[in-house]
């Protein structure tokens, strides 16, 4: 029988109850996590938020009654017990903040009783993701996902609070709205009101921001809740959030420095980790040439070395091809990997393959100096000794190289890389590499589309001294734009956008956008951009992400209290379910039937 | 031609220069508020977000091409100016806070050109709404609205470090996700991966902050949108927000605890005005009585009188009857409306019926002490007497009169008593007089569903001594449920929660829910309930309501910054609009064209 809490008060949560209270009374109040009986005494470890604190029920304290109530207790009961502070007379638990004490009950009540959980509350259990997530309530209480969830609150709290003293503006975006052009699928919401048209759920708050801007704002900032509908990853949700901000009268530098400075006022506070500042910065172009990636993971080296010049002329005929196409011919030197089986390296070519190379080659360089490798018969020994020379070669490393267009070469090696860093233990959790990637390109071609698209966004502003190609050579123009990337995570970007009206209407021309279509697609921002518009630009962050990787997990599911698997379904709710007809005919929509039944036709 | 505004950096906001400066060399950017020319001299107001600047352009400093751009300036054009800091030679503008000093032009950017506003950024302009929310953009660059705004950031920012301060965590609870139990219709959301299933949009976070309490979370808080799919009134949007919290471990004075600290904090920081404490509080019965309303204004006194002994055997029938039908014969007195035209009092009879009276019976006391009344004719002198004596009628006083049922009469006289005081200017939006109204019925009778339906919700714990009646006598149990009012406007409500399996099942049965309907709605937090729930209690504010307020304001539609009309729509961006027949496609809907079918074969 659950009994109520009335004529009660807690005084402390579990672990403020401190061997500074010894000899005070308190009441504590929380879920059972361990009962045993030793002889004619009962030990409880009661569990709240923050912490355990040891229940010592004696019957000679509680009498009878309160005795045989305490011995009926079983895990995740939720109790109130009123007792007297203790310093303990056994062995001190040094893995208890409250180990040194414990708490003798006078009283006991049973607030709620409960069945047996399907699993125990423990930290890291080996528990399905499924059963996890079906009783999330149970495993939102194990003391990992707890202190997730608590870091996140945090970071939410310590951002706000930041931001709002540098003078940002918490302005709310609204969620029922159209399209925004990030180009994703939207979720749509049909309109009652207006029978055949919808809402969009927004896929970020970039159209309203600007305009925000435009209306004098000066600086702004959301935690945003945003959503696409795209097929879902590992790092990926339905509904995700952002830690979206935009300044006025500002550039590059003002954005990357107030940035700077939040990151590090949240890892020192957060994790008591210090953020060099100022963080490093590199060009795309860098990062891509010397990591083959635009979110270089900073942690460790291996390097890409440009080996085109020394294999032009060789007699391999995969490499002079890749070159003779206008690619290139790229290697990374995995230290101390040179006697990986070749079970293993045969592994680390069909991963390559998934990344669009064709094959990898490699030099393993055995003790004895003498090379292994898959294509030393096409080569001269000079060849291969510049080779391995070009990647510090040294006795046990093994040389990956891949040859392709630029792309792929970059795509293959900079994810072979990772993968093989990861696999020689190189990825510590607990060391953050912090980096800005700057001047990204302002386009990339479109095979699919035949025209060029922005990388970033139709109101990135190209870089000052690229205005001039926007029209003569697209490929060539860099933009203001720029992201944070830490450990190989991007975890926030944006860019300065166009204020000018000359120069958005060249780009959208340079993106074969007619203004007609320009209109339709932004057109209220368009609008806005009449009445005098200030320099500005913005940066958002992916909160979920940054929040994972400061909670050093592997899955942002493991940072969201109710989040949903890769189906886009909620295990615990149910959600998306099934409606009852009347809902739909005052929407008036219809569930597609011609799908199914042509389907049926069909077979 | 829109200049940029590279290599310059803004070094104060306008008003952050003062005479301290005086001598300085500064640079200032914002918005052209006006521009007067005088003889050799260009005068330019510049805005930005934090007031105005007064900006001297003289050909002798700037030159002549400087002189020239300024000449162009018109409003709204986006200008950056570097100068020097100087006393004002004029007249100081008391009015502004940088009224003694102005900034001599030495250089003068034009960063953005801007067409003429459909109307003047000026405070309270008297422009149709329509079409300043079509403008949003300029609309919200007024300084009124601006403030608005600001004042919401404020209290957003304060009320999340207060409670976090208070041990609160925020945690964010899904958008997407099933129906909640408020009732309300739901937006819903159709799945693309689940052919004909939807998500629906949250109508508050409910069931979710519940479950949290379940988890162990001991205080969450967050400012969460939540959606309701009703026909809009003035107070109402479709998308809202809510400050909302729970709290575990608590009874009803510890919530109001901690929120009437947060109010009193609120008020302070954001508008300087002491908020006395403990705030009042009324039980729903006792507002019921005195004031006909369950969220009483009580910036002003006209409290109801029941008059029912008194008329019970006089010769009205209209009084008796409503008596003999278990109603009750009520009055209020207006202070000083004796001698209100008989035109105006046709007007609050009409305004009356509006609220379901059949009449309005009234006394006018005439100056030299006799009664004009719509009903002396049935009554004897000395019934008379007792009446305007029960009502403290004085010379000059008008008495007004409803006879109905309880519920009519407390309806019709609540509405009346705001709707008098309004017109008699009772009504200070300075003046604060917070309310908690306390011990609300757990349960109304639903005529429609025959059936007691909850007034607040399933989950609202009833009164402890009241447990008793919940089968004998359901109409009698009170809650502990309790709203928070400000000048007659509900700003919050919430309730302790059931913790106990065994009167939740109860509560089920009184509102006629099997277990099985039950399950259905709120099955996944019944399923977390097996497992150990801590008693809970909780509460949620309005924040659209609560800042309108804060901001003297009529409509929430002056607090948020992209609001909806009233049919639904967001006159800025065309939301919601038609969607491609792909999208829907993906989505497996269609559009119903039945009913409009019918409805044309029909005619």
């Amino acid at each position: 029988m659950a009994e109520s809490m009335v004529g009660l008060k807690r005084t402390h949560r579990c672990t403020e109850v401190s061997s500074a209270n010894v000899g005070e009374k308190v009441t504590v109040m929380g879920w059972v996590q361990k009962r045993r009986n030793l002889g004619a005494l009962i030990f409880v470890d009661l569990r709240d938020r923050s912490g355990l604190l040891q229940i010592l029920f004696d019957e000679n304290v509680i009498g009878k009654e309160g005795f045989d109530k305490a011995y009926t207790l079983r895990n995740e009961f939720v109790i109130a017990v009123e007792g007297t502070v203790n310093k303990r007379s056994g062995a001190v638990n040094e893995n208890l903040k409250t180990g040194d004490i414990e708490v003798i009950a006078e009283s006991l009540r049973i607030l709620s009783e409960s069945e047996t959980p399907p699993f125990p509350i423990e930290e890291n259990i080996p528990t399905k993701e499924d059963i996890r997530l079906k009783y999330r309530c149970l495993d939102l209480r194990r003391p990992d996902i707890q202190s997730n969830i608590i870091m996140r609150s945090q970071v939410a709290t310590l951002t706000r609070a930041f931001l709002a003293n540098e003078g940002f503006l918490e302005i709310e975006t609204p969620m029922l709205t159209k399209s925004t052009p990030e180009g994703a699928r939207d979720y749509l919401v049909p309109s009652r009101v207006h029978p055949g048209k919808f809402y969009a759920l927004p896929q970020s708050p970039q159209l309203f921001k600007q305009m925000l801007m435009c209306s004098g704002y000066d600086r702004y900032m959301q935690i945003a809740r945003c959503f696409r509908d795209e097929d879902l990853r590992a790092d990926r949700q339905p509904e995700f959030t952002q830690i979206d901000m935009e300044l006025s009268f500002v550039d590059v530098d003002d954005v990357i420095d107030v940035n700077e400075r939040l990151l590090a006022h949240l890892f020192k506070e957060v994790l008591n980790v210090d953020v060099q500042l100022p963080i490093q910065r590199m060009t795309w172009q860098e990062a891509m040439d010397r990591f083959g990636s635009d979110k270089p993971d900073l942690r460790f080296g291996m390097e890409l070395h440009d080996v085109s010049e020394l294999v032009k002329n060789c007699g391999f005929g995969v490499f002079t091809s890749a070159l003779e196409n206008g690619g290139s011919v790229r290697g990374i030197n995995a230290k101390g990997q040179g006697s990986m089986p070749r079970k293993k390296i045969d592994a680390l070519v069909d991963f390559a393959k998934g990344y669009g190379a064709k094959g990898l080659a490699y030099i393993a360089i055995n003790e004895d100096g003498t090379y292994k490798s898959s294509f030393a018969k096409f080569m001269t020994d000079e060849e291969m000794d510049a080779l391995v020379k070009a990647l510090d070669g040294e006795k046990g490393d093994l040389l990956l190289f891949a040859a392709d267009r630029n792309k792929i070469v970059w795509n293959v090696l900079g994810a072979l890389r990772v993968e093989l860093a990861d696999k020689m233990g190189l990825l510590d959790k607990n060391d953050y590499k912090f980096l800005w990637v700057t001047e990204f390109p302002q386009f990339e071609w479109s095979d699919e589309e035949e025209r060029w698209v922005a990388m970033h966004h139709p109101f990135t502003m190209p870089m000052d001294e690229d205005l001039d190609k926007l029209e003569s050579d697209p490929g060539a123009v860099r933009a203001k734009a720029y992201d944070i990337v830490l450990n190989g995570t991007e975890i926030g970007g944006g860019s300065v956008r166009i204020h000018q009206a000359d120069i958005q209407s060249r780009m959208f021309k340079a993106l074969g956008l007619t203004e007609e279509t320009a209109n339709e697609k932004f057109g209220f921002l368009l609008d806005a951009f009449k009445y005098g518009v200030p320099p500005h630009a913005g940066l958002a962050y992916g909160l979920d992400r940054l929040v994972m990787l400061m909670a050093k997990r592997d899955s942002i599911r493991d940072v969201i209290a109710f989040p949903k698997v890769k189906d886009a379904s909620c295990l615990l709710t149910n959600a998306p379910d099934v409606v009852d007809e009347k809902q739909l005919k005052e929407l008036s929509i219809d569930i597609a039937k011609e799908e199914t039944e042509e389907k049926s036709e069909e077979n």
